[in-house]
């Protein structure tokens, strides 16, 4: 069962890269049924949407013939696993950033034999998809960067890094001024780390761009959220997720070009009041730990019960995205300060306190006019899972409904989860 | 049931304290009887361990009325949670540091009621002790000192805040000088406030005596760890656990010559071949997590199935206790500074990478001729269930046999725990 997937045959780049082609391609099946299931199953979707329906059909075909195409240019592939890796560094270099953040739970089982059970199922997945030898982007990366954000990451890079090598990066977990200087001198770090492996120089005029690049990444990004504050929406929750999952695989350029043509067809919809759910549909705002590609599951139970879900507060979403890099700097120096001062301002849960979260799931709620919030923990995740205490204080103040889920990659709390989002459902349309 | 418990009536302080009186009775006869059967049913026991006996049955009544005339004294008490936070400042503001981390369960309803049900044991209890009312520490301290080690304690902290002033210093997770130079700049920052919370200026003088102070506790724990080279061991290491968290709580000084005089027993017993079990007894080092008082379930399940504990490789043990502060400095800035080297210098497994406890861990296991490891983690703890990983490879290069124990403070897999015990010594023995 491959539907939805490419037809071309790529086993023989699969099996140059050292994947186990029988277990992928069941992994391939899983993933088209899937998507089917969520995604070409829905009615009245954008026409623009297409363009992500053949990017995740090629995600493991055609873009990882592209990573091969330009590793024969030259050029290097550097994976990623959280936000705090600035992008800006790697395509400086001329470098392709990928995002390793694995959202299935295939390969968990092998995971489990250098993993404790009690891993976030996030953190089982990049490892066991390594493991299992069933993902061509890390196969494929010439370096993956790590960092500090949470205790599982940052371990399990150890072990990782016995599998393939991985820089990491010390992400603070306070924002003062020394906590800052710290960081600034980690980015610096890195762009040498890069740039050694890269063998390409950082040139004042390659980061400017760079930072230009992923700004109009973020724009466009920006240009879709605000479409989603229409009544009825004009683009699902799902497909809206899955946008900002496909930016941490595809081209940026291509990607902004693709996604503000859509925005101009989401436009024309918000125009003639054209929506994907009726007016009357809860809204709700989704915020928590990151949904990496294919984990779709939550989405999808919100919204084939009839709500919409308006915004992402999750670094899949607009936690990633929301701060652009200020283009002033003139130096090297200058724009390496700058992007370390913007990916310091993210508000991951790994930081000590974190108010400005807080702060802005209620902005968020106002501004996409959310009936309510469902926060969505991965299990063992401590940042988030022990966050949510305070979010809930600060949704209680405001008066905003919230439904937090605690969950992992397996369906068998499927059930469950539906009818707890399906109550919670109910008391939005009271 | 209050057996072992101190006889005096300290109702009247208890209840200024705020502590609910009637749980903590039940409390302390729990705390009562595990005494009895951990530490008073042992043979043989050294005379000087009458000391310990007194120190704990006082834990909750005499010491605390040490701390409350302190405070009459215009003196200020400190409660930290973790080795990263200096005592040496504290004492140089004439304050009393106290360790708050806690090793039972009474409060865990309490806790998860703001907690996640996956949150590691010793976070739950301290919250719950606080929230239950249990703990006189926390009740007399005039400040708390949170640090950023694991992700579980940071956020906890955000949470703990709300209920007693909590105030955090930054820990980071990497070694490099950069990160030493913000360590370096969070004691600083950390000395002024308790400069502020005091009402005490730390002087260079104050500051010596205080180094010189704690130094000299460490160093009476060296000598004490140095005497369970012998075989037969002069002292369980129940009861070396023991000293090892009465130091938390204890007068520094007296505590030093007590565990000296102590020694002095040691000696004799040592040159006269008499143990605290056969000389045949396997020889265990335990490794991994802190134990906080009174959390002795591991201990006493592997002691009373004939092994003696010969080391233990935790904060509550040889990794918080065996460095020295370099006494050198002679300003207060010069002091502070050797300060922060020494306790950047743990080998805690928030830190990455953490090679040098792998190797502390091999070099204990040689120094006090251990026979196996059991490594201890409590359930939920990243860095130390992450990084059993790399323990094992360590130990598994050198031969050494290797038990991996993960548990809670729950009494439920006592036997299930037993059993593995068992089995392991059985292959111990052969």
């Amino acid at each position: 069962m491959r539907r939805a997937m490419s037809k071309q045959d790529y086993t023989s780049m699969w099996e140059g890269l050292g994947i186990d082609v029988e277990a992928h391609e069941g992994l391939l099946g899983v993933l088209g049924q899937g998507y089917q299931d969520v995604f070409l199953s829905q009615e009245n979707r954008p026409a623009g949407m297409a363009y992500l329906d053949f990017v995740i059909s090629e995600i493991h075909g055609l873009r990882i013939q592209e990573l091969m195409d330009a590793k024969e240019q030259g050029r290097s592939v550097i994976g990623t696993f959280c936000l705090y890796v600035p992008e800006e560094i790697i395509l400086a270099t001329d470098g392709v950033c990928v995002g390793l953040c694995a959202g299935a739970d295939i390969g968990a089982q092998a995971a489990e034999q250098v993993l404790p059970r009690n891993t976030c199922a996030l953190i089982k997945s990049f490892v066991g998809f390594k493991l299992a030898k069933l993902c061509p982007y890390v196969e494929a990366c010439d370096l993956v960067i790590g960092e500090t954000t949470c205790d599982g990451k940052k371990k399990a890079y150890e072990i990782f890094n016995d599998f393939k090598e991985t820089f990491v990066i010390e992400t603070p977990h306070m924002k003062s001024p020394q906590s800052m200087a710290l960081w600034q001198s980690e980015i610096r770090r890195l762009a040498e780390k890069i740039e050694g492996t890269t063998g390409k120089t950082i040139t004042p005029e390659k980061l400017r761009a760079a930072v230009r690049t992923v700004n109009a990444k973020r724009k466009a990004l920006h240009r879709l959220n605000a479409l989603r504050q229409a009544t009825p929406s004009p683009i699902s929750g799902r497909d809206a997720l899955l946008i900002n999952q496909a930016q941490f695989y595809d081209d940026p350029i291509r990607f902004t070009e693709k996604i503000n043509a859509l925005c101009d067809e989401l436009d024309e919809r918000v125009a003639g009041r054209v929506g994907v759910a009726p007016a009357d549909a809860p809204r709700v705002l989704v915020s928590g730990c990151p949904m990496a590609a294919p984990n779709w599951k939550v989405p999808f139970l919100i919204e084939k019960n009839g709500a919409v879900i308006v915004g992402e507060e999750s670094c899949v979403g607009e936690r990633g995205t929301r701060n652009l890099v200020d283009e002033s700097g003139s130096t090297r120096d200058d724009m390496l300060e700058r992007i370390a001062n913007r990916y310091l301002d993210i508000d991951c849960a790994c930081f000590t306190p974190n108010t400005e979260r807080e702060d802005h799931i209620v902005e968020m709620a106002r501004h996409y006019r959310a009936d309510g919030v469902i926060h969505y923990a991965i299990q063992f995740c401590g940042p988030y899972t022990i966050e949510f205490h305070k979010v809930a204080d600060a949704l209680k103040r405001e008066g905003i409904p919230l439904l937090g889920l605690e969950t992992d990659y397996g369906t068998e709390d499927a059930q469950q989860l539906e009818t707890r989002v399906q109550a919670f459902l109910e008391v939005l349309r009271q």
